[in-house]
Parts: C-alpha cells; structure tokens; sequence
C-alpha cells in the first residue's frame, strides 16, 4: 500500500524543478497520490515554508511529507527523515519542518539520511531536492524503506528548531508582528485570540491597532460581513489567528502592512501613539 | 467508483491555498483525480473565472467542478450544488458558475450547502474553499453525499446570474469589447462569427477594426500562417470567438488592446473615426 | 495498461490552457498519471522548453512526454509523434522535442500527426495543444492508438533539429555562453568539466572567468560549503555542467549574468581584459 506525499517548496513554477521531483517520486511510488502543497514561496525563506506546512498539515492526508526549502544545500546541514503520529517527514536540517512536526505532537524517531544507496547519484552537490529528499520519500512512500535504511539515527535536540517571534504582553496590551501576507492581501499576525481574551478582549469590540508607527480602531468582528465594503478588520483567520482585513479590499496596500511589521492590540484608547 | 473533480480558484499559486483543497479531497475523496484547471486568475474576478470555466468545461471529464472565486466570502452569499447532465458542480452563489452550468444545459437541481456535518468547523470565516467547498466536493465525488445530504433545495431563479456585456449590431457592424487577454497577448472578444456572417462578412475579407478610438484594417483568416510574421490579423479563435492577434507577436502590446475595451468590426471602409 | 505522460509547454498559469490539456488528458486516457514538468517557460522560447526537457528527460517515469512551446500554431509546421527506447514524445516540429530525443538514443520510428480521427475537431487553429498533441498522447498512452493511427511515417532528417551554441577552445581557455538563468539567480553555462579536464583544469583551482566585460576569479568548488557566504563561485551542477552561483546569494544580480552571455574559463591570468 503506497502512501499520499505531500510536497512543498520554493522552487517555483518557471523551471522543471517540480516536475523532477514529481519524477523521481512517480518512478519510486507509482501507486502513491502527490499533493502539491505550494511551491512559491521565496527563494530560501525557510520561514514561509515553515508557516505554510504549519498551517496545512492537518488538512494533508496522513503519509509521507516532503519539503524543501534549502539555502544551505552543499553545506554541513543535515538531511532528515522523521516519522510521526502523522506519518513521515522529509527534508533539510533548517527548521522548516519543526513547527508542522511540533504540531503533529513530534518525532518518535529521526535519521539522518547518509547512505548512499537511497540517493540518485548526481554531477553536482546542488539539487538535494532530485537526488536525496525525493528518494527518500519515494522509498517510504512505497514501503520500500523504512527510516533505518535511510541512515543513523539522530536524537531530537540534535535538529534545529525553527526560532519564531513571540508575543509580548501587558495587562492591557499584546505585542507581536505580521508574519504572513496572503495573496488577497491579508495580514496575519502571530498573536491567537485566546492572548485577547487573557487581558479581557473578546468579539465585538472595537481594537485599537498599531501596525508599525499607524493607529487604527478595528471591529473584532467574526465575518467580513460585519463591516461595509472597503472598511477595514479584524478577526480570527482560518488558521487560528488574528487577523487584519478589508472587506472587499486589500489591508496589506490599503493600510500599508509588511510582513516582520510589529502589532500592537488593546482596547481602544489604551494604545498610545 | 470516485468521481474526477476540476478545481478552479483564484488561490494563486504564492500560498499554500491549493494544496490544502488538494489535501481535503484526497483524505474525502482518496480515489478521486484531481485537475487543476487554473489558479491564476485575479483575486476576486468572478468573470474571469467563468469565462474560463466555460470556455473548459467540455474538455473536462464528467464529475465534480469545484470552483471558488469566492469576493464575498464571510457574507450572506450562498454556497451552491448542483447536479448536470455533465455532473456536480460545487462553488459560491456569485454567478462563477452561472454560464458553464448553462452551456451544460442548465441544473436539474440545486442546493444551499447549510448542513455543518458537511463542513469542516474552521475558527474563521474566510477558507470556505476550504471548510464548505472542497467537502462537499469530495463528499460527492466519493458518493459519501448526496445534494440532499448538502442543504436544503433552491429554485433556479434564486441562483445569481453572471451578467456578461452583450453585442450590437447595426446592418454593416457589430459591437463588442474585449473580454480576455490571454497569456500570449491574444485578445478574445465577445463577437461570435455567426454575428458577422449576419451582415455579410466572410473569412478571407479584411475588416475594419476599431478598437477604443484606434483603428486598424485586419485580415480574417483560420491560421496564423496566412499572414507574414509581425502582421495582425484577426480569426476565430480556439473557443470560437472572433480575437485579435498578431503572427510572431503580441497584439495586447502591439495595438494598445486590454480587457474590457471596445471593439467594433466592420467590412473596410465602413467605420468611420 | 495505462504508461504515465510528462507534461511541459509554455503555457503558464493564469489561463486555463494546461488544465483544458489536462482534461483532454483524463478524458483519454482516464488510468494515466500526468505530471507536469513545468509550464512557466518564456511564451515562444523553444530552446528554454528543450533544455529543461533535455535536463528533465531522465527523472520522467518512461512513457509518453508531451511537450508544447509552439510559436508556429497555424503554419506548416509538422505535429510529431516519435518512438524512443524511453517511450513516446509528442509535440511540434520545431526542434523542442530533439535534444531530448537524441538523450535517449533517438528516434526509431517518426510519425506526422494528420489523422483527423486523432484529433478533437476546433473552431480555430490556434491550440493544437488540446486538439492534436494532447488527444495523440493520450490515445498513445491508453493504448488506443499506435503511431501508424496518428499519420504518415517521417524519416529522421525530415525532424527539425534544436540548433545549440557550441563551446570553442584553444590550448588555454573555453569559450560559450550562459544557456539558463534559474530560480535562485544561478547561471548554467553550455561548458561541461570535461571540457575544462582537457586543458588541464580541475576542481579546487581558481579560474578567471569573464562574463561579458567582467572578468571573476572563481574558485571551482564542489559543494557551496567551499566558499564563504555570498562569496562567488564555479561548480558542477546538478545537470553536469559548469555554472556560476553565489553561496546564499543570486549570481545572476549579483554579478550581473543573463541568458546568452558569452562566458570564457581560464586557468587564472590567463585571460586578458
């Protein structure tokens, strides 16, 4: 019985990148369903992708995930396979798999990957991805390995993490930043609803919003259809967490958010300017 | 036996939106294929998305067509089912459906998806992609669900129609606009060649064209290879409306030509300035 | 039994193009895995579509390679179908299936697609993609049809060639040019070591380089972790050929290398301003 491999990476769609891998993967697990998780996130920005399976893996079906997003391919960093109460993660030592595993409930078991026999053998040191990762997850994928054939094994705190910023709290404030802007311009911060409700916020009410040096009073509202079109909000988002939105409209260009942008909330005229 | 399902949204392909619909039909709908049949398309641009759906729908086999292009998500809209005489097709009450459902020959029967054992309970009211669709998407193509077991019935006169621009003509000309400018500069219009033939003109004759206040002398032909390399032509063109377009070139450069601009054709000479 | 299809053409994804392909696809050959090898190529560029193909050709699962870059839709071009000891390629006559062809050892068999029953009947002739190559690859992959179903036999010169940029050399240096500018801003050239090997070069020497007018000293390393962060360098890369890069850096930016730029090696010193 073949496993669904889930993929995800920053190699973009302008070259064949994806499409080897969809080929080494087929030619390892014929039988096996890929699911491409999203390959555009910027080049080498092991956040994004860290973010990204963070928030999709408990849609994903349970098997075998595969990423890779790998500015230190060709150096020291290690090549990883873990397996989970999810299933198998495979992918470069950098932190982008920590948060997703984290959330499955963490590793019961982790291999560096080293032997030889489970790699493609390659003219160059640069497409980890085709000749290591892939294999990897194909082999499991199909049954035709198992973490030990892949080779020794690591013990967890010899993985990096992933390290993301925390929130800060008052008794009548919480600090964070934007860590996510989605295509239809939405801001998503790290901070969750439940930090509101510790200091006595809930649904609503209207928030007093710093966003970088820019005030704003925002409804917490639970649709966007509480507000007009073209007004602006907060909310929690798919994912869980706060978010800054405008109805029919784009809170990224519209109230000129970035992502790393520091976010203050708190009732309304508690913020200071 | 699972159904296919032809997804289509303006998701993009920057996040990780896709994959996690992917990920919702394999778990529900694990023998299922999947085609994407486009992301791309502008956020929130309903009619770009239905012009598309149409101009696919045929190519597409039997089953399920998901399609989210969904600008009023958190509002009152409704999400629809419907059954074809081509099959299910699952999306937001926005008129995106409207058009392919009735080249299909129009719903047998239809459906307010309402029922939260269909759904996926979400902490926010913004993925319905997510949370609605793509459940009751892979609910019916797994046979896990019938329109009955998604909501309760509407008439088709509650469904919201796409209202598209209309021709005019005259007795020596039609009128038009630019509807689609597709990824190799081509422009489509909404001016069938039946139209033209109503006033007489043929393939092999050269038209006048205006194009907003521009105009050109364009020979309709079948192929690209009646005319020499750099030359403007205007033909039918793949979905069998009459576009513009240039051998070798780009006609949305190379004439000024974008969405939504007019345009009237003519036999030659007929069009004045 | 159903043989996989490989999927590469230019074009992109905002349209709906590669899903109607993918639909014509299902529809004929409901069994067979598609994967796409990559649809982000430069509309037109045939020589960007063969080269990612010849790249690609050898992690493709074997069966049918479809591929379509066709700036010559409409004109007397051939549409063809080949038989090669890796399987099936379809796609226009204009050199973009050759170099991958001759990868595998050649063609032993050469058809013209002209049959019309292989062929979906269209109202314009401008998406031979979805109504001749896709309907040929999937009768071919099904096992509906056989090359002698599609048309008449071609004999090997009749196939238009991929004409590439040779490299030169004299006793000192090798001359060619960048062929491929990646995701990441790494430059491939048209070199390959063993080029480099015959002049007496050899891996952990420091070559001059000149790029255009700008001559580099660039320390040939096998593995980025040679070099220190943001430093440049020459390797080997994941294709077997020599191509620039800067570790945790972008060459093409920073160095200022684009596609087509002629690049000289030398041992260093040996090249003049």
């Amino acid at each position: 019985m073949s496993l669904p491999v889930s993929f995800l990476s920053d190699f973009g769609h302008d070259d064949e990148f994806v499409g080897v891998v969809h080929g080494v993967l087929a030619k390892l697990a014929p039988e096996s369903r890929v699911i491409d998780v999203g390959h555009g996130f910027p080049p080498g920005n092991i956040r994004a992708g860290a973010l990204a399976l963070v928030r999709a893996i408990q849609y994903l079906p349970e098997g075998v995930c595969l990423a890779v997003v790998d500015p230190g391919v060709g150096t020291s960093r290690k090549a990883l396979a873990m397996v989970t109460d999810w299933g198998y993660f495979v992918g470069p030592d950098n932190g982008l798999l920590s948060p997703a595993v984290a959330m499955i409930g963490g590793a019961s078991r982790i291999v560096a990957i080293e032997n030889p026999e489970a790699m493609i053998p390659s003219p160059g040191e640069t497409f980890h991805g085709r000749d290591i990762f892939a294999p990897a997850a194909g082999l499991l994928a199909s049954g035709e390995a198992t973490l030990d054939d892949l080779g020794p094994e690591l013990s967890g705190d010899e993985v990096t993490p992933l390290l993301l910023p925390l929130t800060e709290s008052t008794e009548t404030t919480i600090s964070g930043a934007v860590w996510w802007i989605d295509r239809f311009g939405n801001a998503q911060t790290n901070i969750a609803p439940e930090e509101l409700s510790l200091i006595g916020l809930s649904p609503g009410e209207v928030l007093t919003v710093r966003v970088g040096a820019s005030l704003h009073n925002l409804k917490w509202v639970t649709a966007y259809g509480e507000v007009d079109d073209g007004e602006s909000l907060i909310h929690v988002d798919s994912a869980g967490l706060m978010a800054i939105a405008v109805r029919g409209g784009r809170a990224a260009e519209d109230l000129n958010i970035y992502e790393g942008v520091s976010v203050t909330l708190a009732r309304t005229a508690v913020v200071e300017k």
